[in-house]
């Protein structure tokens, strides 16, 4: 039969670089197109004793429903820790437990935008979080990422012309797909514009917690003298990706209504997850955990950039990160971006076309992604060692 | 500052029957209002052992990122059972893992209807799924239910009558919250009607695997030559609520969108508890396990029916279920049946009034819902006796 499907569904048409994710499951295949965490990252002795633990100690919690705002315990660790190590809590604030930090922006657009409203987003920006909000057919306007963050006179610019504009979605540390971080003064300028165009502030900060270059920067959130700020953060980056388990911080007002948005798509985020994560907060090598990461991914940071100064024409631009995952290659013109891209897999290395990153699907791009969380120190050398034998004009 | 909520959620309001779920959390309250599978049911000693052994197995697996469509082993299982077992799966029929059936049927309905489509549900219905299609601004039209299932007449009138109807949520075994089961007649009555009116037909099965009496039926879904039904299942009854693992069956071009849409939501469901269940499809013990639930379930609803026989006004009708949670009670006219649920919480006991389950959030309703499975036998008997005293018209 014929099917007849939504038009929110309709327009998300499946993405060109489809078939280059896709290859990045080949093990043949060197993946700097993945954004997986390294597996050496995972805490797994500790997630086996906890895990033990939980169902020893308390199994029925750990199995049964709860409630849709997340589990007590990890709620009131989070809440400490934003507030004790980040200034980021108003009292009108409230945190609740979301199935990764996906489901925190999907929520947060979900209660604050209906169907025609417009977000500004960096360009480029997280492709995941852009179709969750295509999905709720929500007008996308990109504007452009400078070497420290959003072009602020573009920002307030667009804040000026664009119609219905209701929220600014922007993750200020080691953005995804650039590896930029955003400056302390754009971070200021940011939450000035904001106040003064009366928007939402969604600041996701997936990766913040790996930082391995320079000094931490207060959070937007921080900054929050109104209560137009949804802080999102995740445990998929520093405990495990597959577990599925975020958390949002923002006004009680918008939270509670994003709490029956959620209640609505999955009743609420699984129990035994949180409660991993809830005790490796609690563990007394959660700190040396977290250097750990930082200093596997400086190392594979650094090897990669090695490469590149090594293997690339020294007219391919490219992103120094001070964490995160990623950073973000640019072919100088003439250069025939998805044709590099192609010719790259066939040589058996993924990278992601910086078309896919796009708030404006039909834009044009001559970058493109490289993760070095995923591949070994190994494939990283040998990955841009083919990647240096493309021709570029 | 003043929030600007969306539409979509702004509609949803706090529910009147908000403060007796909450009441659920006392324990000094009788929680017949609960819909949790008894604790006793969950396969505590088994979820351990399988814990532990992927764990030691395979930690990474369990601990990445995982596809949206789920954990391969998990869907090759379930896919091999509902077609040994129940005939149920198509060539053209696809098998994914959701985040509990809740989520399958918001995304069924994300795929299949926009703004101000009509999903025709039986009325009551589960609230769940009404809210999360509320909050797709989907329409909803309640056809009444009788002893042996919906109405089809009306449901015939409704497919005639209703302008842009998509979709047919119904609950066939032991529905919630009535308990009524759908007749072998009528399951061919509303697959029939669906062709002929050329809509879907989600079909929603939670408490299929607890029958406690009588004879299981086919599911609509085996009766599907068009492609034209989706079926949901979940491990939330058989396994571990707090898991959030159930699983969507139907016509591959239309849960390709549903993917798409879960991509947006949480990326994927979580891996631990997928592979957890794909371990208890296969344990040696699954089978047993199953009959004990069932055991115990007949154990509980036979107690519940003895004390309604003993306490309760014989003009107070009930259901009969052959499985499941539920019961379902109705006062006699001329009864104000909130001003009933008020009386019980105030005597120690809740439940929940059937306004509540309601397509028409104005409608009005004599009757409220009882649950079995989560109060101890001797709460049931004290629940009832209690019960039992509220004066009757």
């Amino acid at each position: 039969m014929e099917y007849q499907i939504s038009e929110r569904l309709s327009a998300l048409k499946p993405s060109a670089i489809r078939e280059i994710f896709k290859a990045t499951t080949d093990p043949s295949i060197i993946p700097f197109a993945a954004g997986n965490p390294a597996p050496e990252s995972f805490p797994v002795d500790m997630i086996r004793t906890f895990t033990r633990e939980i169902l020893e100690e308390n199994p029925v919690v750990a199995l049964q429903y709860g409630i849709t705002e997340g589990y007590m315990p990890l709620r009131t660790l989070l809440r400490e820790r934003m507030q004790n190590n980040y200034g980021c809590v108003r009292p009108a604030d409230d945190l609740i437990v979301v199935s990764g930090a996906q489901q925190g922006a999907e929520l947060a657009a979900k209660a604050l935008c209906d169907e025609g409203d417009t977000v500004l987003c960096e360009d480029p920006s997280f492709i995941g979080v852009l179709n969750a909000f295509r999905s709720l057919r929500i007008r996308l306007k990109g504007i452009p990422l400078q070497s420290d963050g959003i072009d602020v006179e573009r920002l307030e610019q667009a804040l000026r012309t664009e119609e219905r504009v209701r929220l600014l979605y922007i993750i200020p540390n080691f953005q995804n797909p650039t590896g930029i971080t955003t400056s302390m003064e754009k971070r200021r300028a940011v939450y000035a514009l904001a106040r003064k165009y009366n928007i939402m502030v969604l600041e996701d900060n997936p990766y913040g917690e790996l930082r391995f270059a320079g000094d931490d920067l207060p959070h937007i959130k921080s900054m929050d003298e109104d209560g137009r700020v949804i802080y999102l953060g995740t445990f998929s980056k520093i405990l495990s990706a597959g577990m599925r388990v975020g958390y949002a911080l923002g006004p009680s007002e918008v939270l509670q209504k994003m709490v029956v948005a959620k209640q609505g798509e999955d009743v609420h985020t699984a129990m035994l997850p949180q409660m991993i994560a809830e005790r490796f907060l609690k563990w007394d090598g959660f700190d040396a955990h977290l250097q750990s990461i930082r200093a596997l991914y400086r190392q594979k940071c650094g090897r990669m950039l090695d490469g590149i100064r090594h293997n690339f024409d020294p007219r391919i631009a490219y992103t120094t990160p001070q964490g995160g995952l990623f950073l973000w290659c640019t072919l100088p013109e003439k250069n025939d971006m998805l044709a590099y891209c192609k010719t790259a897999l066939g040589k058996g290395v993924a990278v992601v076309p910086g078309t896919a990153f796009l708030a404006d699907t039909q834009g044009e791009s001559r970058s493109f992604r490289l993760n070095f969380s995923t591949p070994s120190e190994e494939q990283i050398k040998k990955g841009l060692e083919l990647l240096g034998e493309i021709p570029i004009q």
